[in-house]
């Protein structure tokens, strides 16, 4: 294992999505990242706030569509450097243009920007886990305890213990059937792909080459529009050679749904999570939030009930993934 | 039975409710009787129109709150006399006023405002049979098909049949228990007291001497805030000795709750009904409307969903008499 330089490492944030499955507080114009969910900050504060510690981290770049330049300098006043997209073409491109900003041997940790971690320590802990390889040129997964058996995630098949707390990865798989899944998560060898890559600069541009030629030809010749729009996990991570993973058990969600919001909120004794002007009487379960009307629900069990100035949503929270 | 002259029927319109359990729509600034429930104009307004055919009545008088003067001259244009009630003291002060204001022979029809009557027509034919009566002394009723075993309504028994069709009322009883209320259903022998009511001037304020002393001595004096607060059924009908009740089948609503209103609304092929911006999706048995923001309802059942610009209603509708 080679010892490179003691430089720290540079966190790589993704806030190129415009995530609309917490409508009508999110939209095109204020996507997930920015909304403060659990009262602690936006998201994106909170995942920059995640990779503060200037010992291990250097100033984060940030990754946004040219629509969010504003949001992002105010929700993140030290950020290292802003790269906004020419245009949305997912994952793959957009994190090829940070490592192209970046020395070869720069190590990277690349960030939605859009989920939580509640043991932001533990994290930090998985991250200096996996440095060692990163620095040997391995791309370092980190794997979220499967905890159900959703069809909606990547899961990540653990295979030969590399050192204490870090795997080679056997497989990639994408949105697995619900058969599979179920496997998945009885057989306790597949972890959640929370989409944080560890890797140095020049490993991920070198993938991209030998894995994704028609993005690396894109993003190397500044023709970044005409890169195809892929994930980094369809078009590197179900390839590549050296991918290892840290199996992380920190408090990880993506918050995919209203339900998320409420599984991960500070819940009263009937269960109900109430922020804004809203008033549950008679109700249990439910997660109730304004940013204006006064909501009274009354007699209601497990709704997610949202309103804004111009939108009022109403659905079971275990309905609530139809949102779009 | 005398042969008065061939004076139409002055309506009243009782006004003076700042009915909320139509809530947000329905406000003290906003009572229950001016809202637009069913696309086909205010409570208010189709009171009127049911009381329009100039062969049969008069121009309405309409009694009412101090504040509700100009809501009421924009529903209501062809107006007989607007009284406006120095106080709210309940419905047996505010019909005084009206009947002091007519001569003691005239023929008066007392109406609530803010209850909603299917059949018009079969409601005149109602008037038409009770006419007599009311000409001879009598304090005429109507009485609604008592459908469900409702401890919240007033309740008159018919005793014998005075004409077809008119029946001596045997017994008033308001607000009976849930057990009193069961057998009233069962017996076929009660109907709902709906608040109509036909009498000459004199017969009501005579009665009011009798039965009721105070209320006569305060609106015969002029010091009308110093009546007791009572309702007509309680000041007078439940004593009264000449009461008749004429059955009237007519599609009657007191409106009383949102679940009311989804009952007499006109609802789509899943049982929904939306009126304003609001899209109901996968959801049945819902009444989904906004005068605001677009309701986007997803999955529900049953459920009640008002907003406004500034309040938003979640119930479901079998608990929507919760709300006040």
């Amino acid at each position: 294992m080679s010892m490179s330089a003691n430089r720290p490492i540079i966190p790589v944030i993704l806030s190129g999505g415009a995530g609309t499955r917490l409508w009508p507080l999110s939209r095109r114009a204020r996507p997930k990242q920015m909304l403060d969910l659990t009262g602690g900050g936006s998201m994106l504060a909170l995942t920059a706030k995640r990779v503060a510690d200037a010992a291990l981290f250097a100033a984060p770049i940030v990754v946004a569509g040219a629509d969010q330049a504003e949001a992002i300098e105010a929700e993140m006043p030290d950020i290292g450097a802003l790269i906004l997209e020419p245009a949305p073409r997912n994952t793959a491109p957009a994190i090829a243009l940070a490592a192209l900003a970046c020395d070869r041997s720069d190590v990277l940790l690349v960030l939605p920007s859009d989920h939580l971690i509640a043991d932001d320590e533990g994290f930090a802990e998985g991250v200096r886990r996996g440095l060692p390889f990163a620095q040997d040129g391995w791309i370092v997964t980190f794997g979220m305890k499967a905890e159900k058996p959703e069809t909606g995630y990547g899961y990540i098949e653990r295979g030969e213990a590399l050192a204490d707390g870090v795997f080679a990865a056997a497989r990639f798989v994408e949105k697995p059937d619900a058969a599979a899944a179920q496997a998945y998560v009885a057989g306790g060898r597949h972890d959640w792909n929370a989409g944080i890559f560890l890797m140095r600069a020049g490993t991920y541009i070198e993938a991209l080459e030998t894995h994704a030629p028609q993005i690396f030809a894109a993003v190397t010749t500044g023709a970044f529009a005409a890169s195809p729009a892929q994930s980094i996990d369809y078009a590197v991570m179900e390839k590549a050679g050296k991918v290892a993973v840290v199996p992380a058990r920190i408090g990880w969600s993506d918050i995919g749904s209203w339900e998320a919001v409420l599984d991960v909120s500070d819940k009263d004794g009937d269960g109900n999570f109430v922020a804004g002007p809203g008033l549950a009487i008679d109700a249990r379960g439910c997660l109730i939030r304004s940013e204006g009307p006064l909501i009274a629900a009354i007699g209601v069990e497990d709704l997610i009930i949202v309103a804004t100035q111009d939108a009022v949503l109403v659905v079971p929270k275990r309905q609530s993934q139809k949102v779009r």
